[in-house]
Order: structure tokens, then C-alpha cells, then sequence
């Protein structure tokens, strides 16, 4: 079993340190505010003082705080315990905030993985629970029956931002997701009926729909959006305004629509009509 | 086998027809420009010279046409024929103009059903394809087995609206995926990847993330937005924070997380930051 460090006992890092105590690794931690380690110490982790000692007592550091300006903050004060170490960051943040510090981290000797984990705290350790990692294949090899420990473990590539930009990513997704559900249950509470009594029809109805995105991220992979094209975006744009009217109609603020009606239109103005909703990405992506 | 005419011919209603045709029912067809009807008479379908003859021709008319305003054209032009008559009206439009309707059609002394197609016209009498009704149950009972032929058929209530609303509510929710999803793939794209290797990451996400939305209806439907909540909508905006900042870093313009985003913000400085984020509901309803 491996000497693990963790930084940081919030409702994550605490997760992570109790789960890998329970699968019988020696495990130190260290928390700003100390009494947050006390239930880990009763269940067998030792307490550092300081994120230096915590860093010198274990191969592995796992640092998991609420944003970068901590994580630097609590890195600072272990610098001088970096080299030779592999440091592992699941602090949420953006792809550009992680290649900065994995920088800072190598330039101090370290070895920087960082990840982004795809779960809520009492997940962590069960099945469900997915992590993913990028940066340091070196780290990422030499840990991962441990990393595996706390959830399926993905390594994405070398770049330290991948991991970040995939949470967010899939974050994205979730929020898409929980907006479009937000605008229907609306819709439908409007009329009195129970949203609960309505998701038999539109959870389905999702799963179905899910089913045509290898199709769309096919023609954004390749550019062509007017392949193949069986609903074009001038007949979607007729139903987003219908639903527009109907949300107006039903008291329903249309916020959540709102997006994708302005930018099918824009589309459509610039001579895009007969392609698949898949050439709106287009609208909201830098130009090359 | 019924007797059974279809008003409109545009892809829908071709398709409509042809299906009918198909399973053996005796068809009269009308479309305000007569060539569209012609491939159907070559498949066995009797042309109608106006509608009024085609809804006298059949015991149930099903009408499919471009908008509402086509649909009022049409009956208006048939209206000494609907008297004693079963009408199911398949047009897109909203729960307004459906109600508007029924009570017109009911006026002339035709029983009103109105639908809502889940599906594409190529999946019209296949596996997969759903029809919402709503208004008179008479003309579902009596035509149930015609209209089976066309696609799963359910029947939500005798407001005629609701087919509508339930239809516009699952295609709002379809555009909340696709909306997440296009945000999601130009931040994968945005680093030189694939957004179908993404998809492998991403659809089973989607999966799990939609078993969370009975507890989030829940929620919704008893308004005690603070119940179990595992990850409260101050956490899930800085969450969000990250997707924007990172989005604007990656080049991708925030628009479809910008309302959730603000919403969210809105939700917390109203002091429900300890709620979940169904309660983020409240801020698109129409205060009673």
C-alpha cells in the first residue's frame, strides 16, 4: 500500500482521504483549519502541521482545494518539499489555470497530474464515480491502482489542461441537459400537471435524442454540416418559435430557449438554412 | 379497414398518407398544390379536388399542414362538410391555437382530436415514433387502431392544448441537450479533438445525469427546493464560473450556459443558495 498525502479536507478532500484510508493506504492530511482533520486522524490518518510536512511524508500528494488562488497558496508553502515528489491536483478550475501551475510544479521538481473528478463526495470509492486525468503519464502509471481506488480512472494525454476542459465539458453537457428539463417542467407545470408524471414521456424521449449526437458530432468533426440533413435548421427554427410563443403564452420565461432560437436565426440569415442544427457551433466558436 | 382522408401533403403528411395506404386503409388525399398528390394515387390514394370533398369522402380526416393559419384556411374551405365528422389535427403549433381551434371545429359540429408528432416523417409507422393526443376521446377510441398504424399513440387529457404543450416541452428539452452538447463539443473542439471521441465520455454522463431528474421533478412539483440537496446552487455556480471563464479562454462564446449562469446568480441573491437547482424553476414561472 502506498504513503498518500492529502491537502485539503473539504467535502471532497475529506472524501478522498477517508476512501483511501478504508482501502488500507497510510494516509496523511492536512486542512487550514485543523479540527476538519480530526475525523480522519480518528480513523487512522496521521495530521501534518504544515503542507510541507504533509508533501515530505508521502510519494503521492493529492492537493483538492476550492480554486487555484488556494491551491497556489497552499503549494507556496510547500515548495521546498516538491522536488522529486508526484503531485496529484483535483482542484476544480480551467484548463489554462492548470498548464500554469503544472509549470509552476515542474519547475519546482515536481511531477504534475492533474484531474478533474466527475462526482459528488459520496460517490467517491463506488461505482459510478469517474476521474479524469491529464498531464504526467509518468505519475498517472506509478499511482494508479491507487488512483483507481477512488473512481474509474481516465487518462487523457499529456496536456495538463485536457483534464479540465473534459469536466467542464461534460459539465456543460449536464447543464444543457438540466436547462432544457427546466424550460419543460415548466412548460408542463403550466398546465397543472405534475412534472414527476411527465418525465415517463420525456426521459425516453432524451435517451432517443442522445442517440443522434454521433451523427451531429460527426458533421462538426468534418465540417459538413449540410450531409445528410433530415430536419434542416429553417424547419427547427419554426419549432423553437413555437415554442418561444408557447412559453409567452403559458407565463414561461423563455431564458432557456433563447440561445439556440437567436443563433438558428443568425445561422439562417447567413445562408445556412438547409444544414443540421450540428453548424450552430459555429456561431458560438472563435474564427480561425 | 376506415376511410380515411389526409389534408396537406408536405413531407408529414406524405408521409402520413403512405403509411395508411400501406396498412390496408382506403385513403383520399388533398394538398393545395395538386402534384404532391399524384405519387400517392399512383400508390392507391383517391384525390380530393378541394377539402371539403375530402373531408365528405372519409369518416376521419387527418389534417397536416405548414402552420395554423394554413389549418384555418383549409377547415374554413370545408366547414359544411365537418358536421357529424371526426377530425384529428396534426399541425405544429401551440397550445393556444390548438384550443382556438377545437373550439371552432366543435362549433361546425366536428369532434376535434389534436396531436403532436415525437418523430420525423421517415419514422412515421415504425418502431419508435410517438403521437401525443389531446381534446375529444371519442375520435381516439374510435380511430385507436388507425392511428396505432401511424405510431405508439397516447392519449394525455381532454384539453386539447396539452398534446401541444406536452410536444413543445419535449422538444424544448431536446434543445437543451443539443444546446449543452454544442457547447460542450466547441470546448473539446477548441483543443484540436474529436468531438466524437468525446461522445464515449459524454453519452453515458448524459445517462446518469438524467436519473437525477425524478428527484429534481420532485422538487419541483412539492416547491421544497432545499430537500436532500447533495450540491447546492452556490456550488454549482462556481461550476458554472469555470465553465464561462474557461469558455472565454478557449475562445467559445458562453451564450447557451449564459442563462443558467444568471439565472443561478439571480436564484442565490434571492437567498436559495442552500437550495438545489430545480428551484432555479421559480425564476422562468409566471409569479401566481
Amino acid at each position: 500500500m502506498s504513503r498518500i498525502s492529502v491537502l485539503g479536507l473539504g467535502a471532497m478532500g475529506a472524501a478522498l482521504a477517508a476512501t483511501l484510508i478504508r482501502k488500507g493506504h497510510s494516509v496523511t492530511v492536512w486542512n487550514r483549519t485543523p479540527s476538519r482533520a480530526e475525523p480522519l486522524a480518528g480513523a487512522g490518518a496521521r495530521i501534518a502541521t504544515n503542507p510541507a510536512e504533509a508533501v515530505a511524508a508521502s510519494d503521492l500528494t493529492i492537493l483538492c482545494v476550492v480554486d487555484y488562488a488556494a491551491a497556489g497558496a497552499v503549494l507556496a508553502e510547500a515548495q521546498e518539499a516538491l522536488r522529486g515528489r508526484d503531485l496529484v491536483n483535483l482542484t476544480n478550475g480551467t484548463p489554462r489555470e492548470a498548464k500554469k501551475l503544472a509549470a509552476w510544479a515542474e519547475e519546482k521538481g515536481a511531477a504534475y497530474l492533474d484531474g478533474g473528478i466527475m462526482a459528488i463526495p459520496p460517490m467517491i470509492g463506488e461505482t459510478g464515480a469517474l476521474i479524469l486525468y491529464s498531464g504526467s503519464d509518468a505519475v498517472f502509471e506509478r499511482h494508479k491502482p491507487s488512483l483507481d481506488a477512488l473512481a474509474e480512472s481516465r487518462h487523457l494525454g499529456g496536456d495538463a489542461g485536457l483534464a479540465a476542459l473534459y469536466d467542464l465539458a461534460l459539465l456543460s453537457g449536464m447543464y444543457g441537459l438540466f436547462s432544457g428539463f427546466l424550460h419543460a417542467g415548466a412548460l408542463v407545470a403550466s398546465s397543472g400537471r405534475r412534472v414527476g408524471d411527465f418525465l415517463p414521456l420525456l426521459q425516453p424521449w432524451l435517451q432517443a435524442m442522445s442517440g443522434t449526437l454521433p451523427d451531429l458530432a460527426g458533421k462538426i468533426d468534418s465540417g459538413k454540416h449540410s450531409d445528410t440533413v433530415v430536419s434542416n435548421l429553417a424547419m427547427q427554427a419554426t419549432a423553437l418559435e413555437n415554442i418561444a410563443r408557447a412559453s409567452t403564452e403559458q407565463g414561461v420565461a423563455p431564458d432557456f430557449i433563447e440561445p439556440m432560437l437567436r443563433l438558428a436565426a443568425l445561422r439562417i440569415a447567413d445562408g445556412h438554412g438547409n444544414d443540421d442544427i450540428s453548424g450552430v457551433i459555429e456561431t458560438i466558436r472563435r474564427k480561425k
